[in-house]
């Protein structure tokens, strides 16, 4: 029944490139199942929607009339406090266990957390994977028993037993904050307030738009929702007003948020500091916004509320959830002082008697582990009866599907990077962010998986995709994406997006110093191993006018000290390219591309090559790996290198120039490799880089000399601050000759 | 008649320990004149209400009923179209002159600037420092030109007809966004977007603490407002949000907005990713808000929203005030093309036809320029009018006056730093954390400027004042600010209250790792000179369980590369309270303190003076400035290193251990001084910190050997982490014997 091109199947997805970062765990990357298409679960298991496992939710929501259904609905209605107590004492009993964590958000949160896992969403245990499934993000991040337990319950492998009991410890699976790279089954990292909100909104952006793309009026193949729980810490951030702003301007319609609506904070009663009406704000942000005044008990609410929610397809949907943080501990709920700490061996036995649960620490009743247990047959029925109507679809639409496939499992097409451009130092000159458009729009033909824009600086940072239009509410197929002036929001947004599915590969962009303004989204990208594409444009002084507030001066040096990432400042055309080379090939690894506004000319020994190295050797006139100097030089500056090493050259010095596009990946290069470029005999080494000098030291060394700015920026026009600044070829030669 | 205690005058205001970083300008900041009691203008004018120069505020917005009223409203209403034009053509002549920058805002903005300078603020033209001033800020700074054309016109100093020739041209005063230390009559430094609307708040939550503080039933010493211009773009900024929903919280009355409704932005049309309703938003956080539909041409609309604000008092007003970017152009307004470049000469003609303008470039025509050379006169009424109140306050309140010109002058109060805390190595261990909240608790009482808060975690940051309240809407008097959790919101607040007065001195604070979150107004605070002290805590992975979302490693490398700014990380008590010394002295420099969360001990060797020259030996059995081999330490590291040492010495080497709190403040030491601390004979030299190493390459030299965290974190118990990770004793002991 399947075809042979649909029998595929990745024990792990496909990514190169990519730097290990996480050393003590064990790597979880080697064991995804990333496949969407399981035949023998398909040969067992009859898919049809009459048998989807999830029509309780209908049934719940449907006027009961029958005596026989209310009795029904009362025993099952015991049963679902007993689900929601057993969340709650898993949360209580690791966190007690640890004697570190946050219990009030679980215990205030677990109606919610049930009905959504064992109710509502669509997902597979066994393969976490699943390309079709609903996604869930617990913005609130710190409340992670929450969502741990519920993983536990509904048959995760990702989180045993042990797992729970080993809570906050060295190697587990279950870290004091969610992180996708630790915990099967959870969709991205959080934490960081206001970030999760954010990824929801990438995650639903993308279901949107690859819905749009892929699904026949016959086959609705891309078909989820995006579930998240944020608290008042994520509505007080900045981002989540930027993320929620745009998420009704795109109509994401799929998108249901919970808002913990609990009135604590760390501090104490959000009143002290926290007094807007959000329900108004989010009216104005323009979505639809629902109150379930009950959160603690109102399980019927909930699930009315979710109904609604999904009913209303034009816009996101709010649902503000009145809950009482620390739910059930007689003499710490409603208070700051169930949030963040253990309740105390007193307070949980007060809190068991409160609550009638006589079990012992870490204890799932059995009519709890039975009534959740169906999940994992489930799920897989879900998962088969998907991948049949993948089947069916690639038979019908070949292109589509095989577009879609490459986007499922991240395989990149075969000779994608053919289509980057080549240039010779005869080309004519341009500045890299224009250089930066060639490639994305060359790529984009390749890679249907690339789509991304800028902070409303397209025209500046040139990033608009000429053969598209826009991503909007009635145009979501197209790869355009307007983020508006939300930096922050943009990094987030990207991160679910790049979360969303292997194959998708985001890029955004602003001017380079304000990553300053999304720094936190672009250090989870690092952490959370999401391969976004920041393309950041008037990458330094040479920006000109605009002065100070817009200049970069130590933004190269903070990213190359942050880890797992990639920190990329290429020189001209084939660096530009050799940098789009790199970065599409790291799906773990997000990369900066710093391009300049100015224009600069083709170099003579560039090459895509060389930037894969890092750092490499341009020009040398030497022999015996011994050059008189060696120049070093990044991005708009590796020019200035050139220049003064033809002057050097002529009064009779031999000169290495060297393009250190990026440290990252030269340090990752082999010790002949490195030696083959800095010679440890030779000390005679200058760099030049428009941009802190701080970090450089260690590749010049004790006796080199950096050239840099360790001053803030100017308003003038470019060529005179460089030239007042002293970025000059002359301040090279001067050097080399102190140092030679 | 003025009383010998105040007729003190400054020439420049008192700061000490900042380092320079405008080396291409003519500093401003030694003609900065800030006296606030000017005997001799005293003398000749006569200060009374009924004279009170803005009075014509008041007239403008009464009911006119006289025929010969309206005839000379005529009058004025052509004179003030005139005057609004000029400030256009200042505007569209300058950006054509530079051939860079952004005509479009000041085209649309010109009758709310125009009305706002001349009819409504009050200030001094020629002491734009005077205390009781209103305030503006521009915070969609890009349309700078805007507000030079007002200080041009009011007959500010800092802004002459050549300064208006050299817009964006190296050394003018005219820099290419408002930059408060090129420019005087520029409060804050804008750009940036979201942060002039931000600032703002902090220049109004100033205004009304001190108003609090001490104003008198029959003595109102402190009165002004704070007006805002800001656009779209702020709009979308999440901190803006951030920073409005906390304003409308402590019910800042006096903090006017007007929102430039323009519905352009860089990309075009808003409506391309910005549709929200800013009315129903600005609602929810809690404004007034009022729309006017023609700001174009409706003065008396707009005359008539500053009285409507004005007489809201419990709360801030948003006035949206619909414009046309570029208002005039008869090709170019309503499009994103008059945003951000010139006009173009056949443009500018049309524009001049097209308005009536027959003048020359740069012309201010003689009736216009008549009209504004009151504010010379009226503005030092104005002040003379206030220094005489305050000679009767002093009389009065001679306590209160004297804080309050503490206050106005930044001259701390002599001998405040003997109450900083000290320690012996006998004193039980703490963390640096607990030692923050001694110190800020030993200032509070002796530096009456002192005052702030943290982001939801002063019970984690220790930044609680104990002998004050919360400053809150109906308690403004106190000095606990509850900043919520919008750290981005907080900086930028900060640094308005810094700006507001020399001898504010506000703190902030949040766990180190998000600085990430604020990271765009920490620059700026390093940027404008804003002496902020920023409070840091669980500066590394000592946090332990939280996991590698909270825990800093690139953080510290970050802000070194940072111009400006002071990077403090004490190891102890002693070195807290050398911290805090620095922190308070550097009024023009920002500092971060990165304090633990787990206890430290008091090491012997460290002290106040050691901190203030960054680096310093803490221990050394060496002599003739030839230890075997040096130990270098930061924060919680330096007791590994001391440790270390004292087990080397066992072994019968000769060690130096140095304690390297601020790299920016050693860098400033003399030659002499960094060689008796790290003699450049002694290459053996090993660092730890458990952060990023870049940059340690520089001061552990190229035999030497940085030992650090070049990874993320963990979520696990602290010492399990630091073991793991290879942060030991006896790492610094290997590490010690490979060096030697």
């Amino acid at each position: 029944m399947a075809s042979a091109s649909s029998t595929f199947s990745l024990s792990k997805p496909f990514v190169p490139l990519s730097k290990p970062h996480h050393h003590h765990h064990a790597s979880n990357h080697n064991s995804i199942h990333l496949s969407f298409f399981n035949p023998t679960s398909l040969s067992t298991l009859k898919p049809s929607l009459s048998a989807s496992p999830r029509r309780r939710v209908d049934f719940r929501t449907t006027v009961r009339a029958a005596a026989v259904e209310v009795a029904s609905e009362k025993t099952e209605t015991a049963l679902v406090d007993k689900s929601v107590n057993t969340i709650r004492f898993l949360a209580i009993d690791a966190v007690e266990k640890a004697n570190s964590g946050h219990p009030g958000l679980p215990m205030g949160c677990a109606p919610m957390g049930h009905i959504l896992y064992d109710e509502v969403m669509r997902y597979n245990p066994k393969n976490p994977y699943w390309f079709n499934r609903d996604r869930f993000v617990l913005s609130a991040g710190h409340g992670c028993m929450l969502q741990y337990a519920l993983l536990h319950l509904a048959g995760y492998d990702s989180v045993q037993d042990e797992d729970l009991k080993s809570f906050r410890q060295w190697g587990s699976k279950t870290p004091g904050h969610p992180e996708n790279f630790e915990t099967t089954g959870v969709e991205v990292t959080t934490g960081p307030l206001g970030q999760g909100i954010a990824n929801a909104v990438g995650l639903a952006l993308a279901e949107k738009h690859l819905a749009a793309r892929y699904n026949k009026p016959d086959l609705e193949i891309v078909d989820h929702y995006t579930y998240v729980i944020l608290g008042d810490g994520c509505q007080m951030e900045g981002i989540s007003n930027e993320a929620c702003s745009i998420a009704a301007h795109w109509g994401l319609g799929k998108l249901i948020a919970f808002y913990d609506d609990n009135h604590i904070s760390i501090d104490g009663d959000t009143d002290i500091a926290f007094t807007e009406s959000v329900d108004t704000r989010f009216e104005g942000l323009g979505w639809h916004v629902i109150w379930v005044k009950n959160g603690n008990t109102g399980y019927d609410d909930i699930r009315a509320a979710i109904k609604e929610a999904k009913a209303v397809k034009d816009r996101p949907t709010l649902i503000k959830v009145t809950t009482t943080i620390g739910y059930g501990s007689p003499n710490k709920a409603n208070s700051y002082s169930v949030h963040g700490s253990a309740l105390g061996a007193k307070e949980v036995d007060a809190t068991r008697k409160n609550l009638g649960w006589p079990y012992e620490p870490f204890h799932v009743p059995e009519d709890v582990k039975k009534h959740w247990s169906r999940h994992v047959p489930d799920g897989a029925a879900l998962e088969a009866e998907w991948n049949a109507k993948f089947v069916e679809y690639e038979k019908k639409y070949k292109e589509e599907a095989a577009e879609l496939k490459s986007i499922v499992t991240g395989e990149l097409p075969a000779g994608w990077d053919k289509a980057l451009p080549t240039y010779t130092p005869e080309s004519s000159a341009d500045a890299t962010r224009n250089l930066s458009q060639q490639c994305l729009n060359a790529l984009a033909k390749v890679l249907p998986g690339l789509l991304g824009g800028s902070a409303d600086l397209a025209s500046s940072n040139m990033t608009l995709l000429k053969m598209f239009g826009d991503f909007q509410k009635d145009t979501p197929e197209e790869r355009n994406v307007r983020f508006g002036v939300r930096e922050h929001g943009m990094g987030a947004i990207c991160n679910g997006i790049a979360l969303h599915s292997p194959g998708l590969i985001p890029y955004c962009a602003t001017f380079f110093v304000f990553t300053d303004y999304m720094r936190a989204a672009i250090r989870i990208s690092a952490l959370c191993e999401a391969g976004v594409i920041y393309v950041m444009t008037h990458d330094s002084i040479g920006l000109g006018e605009d002065g100070p507030t817009h200049q970069p001066i130590e933004h190269l040096a903070s990213f190359r000290a942050m880890p797992n990432i990639l920190m990329l400042r290429p020189a001209d055309g084939n660096e530009t390219a050799g940098a789009y080379k790199v970065a599409v090939l790291n799906r773990k690894r997000p990369s900066i591309l710093a391009l300049s506004r100015q224009k600069l000319p083709q170099l003579p020994g560039t090459s895509i090559e060389g930037v894969e190295k890092g750092g490499y050797i341009i020009s040398d006139n030497s022999s015996g790996n011994k050059p008189d100097v060696i120049l070093i030089g990044t991005g708009s500056e590796l020019e200035i290198a050139a220049k003064a090493g033809d002057e050097l050259r002529k009064e009779g010095k031999t000169v290495r120039v060297v393009s250190f596009v990026s440290w990252e990946l030269f340090d990752e290069q082999s010790d002949a490799y490195k030696e083959s470029v800095l010679p440890s005999a030779v000390s005679a080494r200058v760099s030049i880089e428009a941009g802190s000098t701080f970090g450089w030291g260690k590749i010049v060394g004790d006796k080199g000399k950096a050239i840099g700015i360790d001053r803030f920026g100017a308003s003038a026009p470019a060529g005179k601050i460089y030239k007042e600044f002293g970025i000059t070829v002359e301040a090279v030669i001067e050097a080399a000759r102190a140092v030679c």
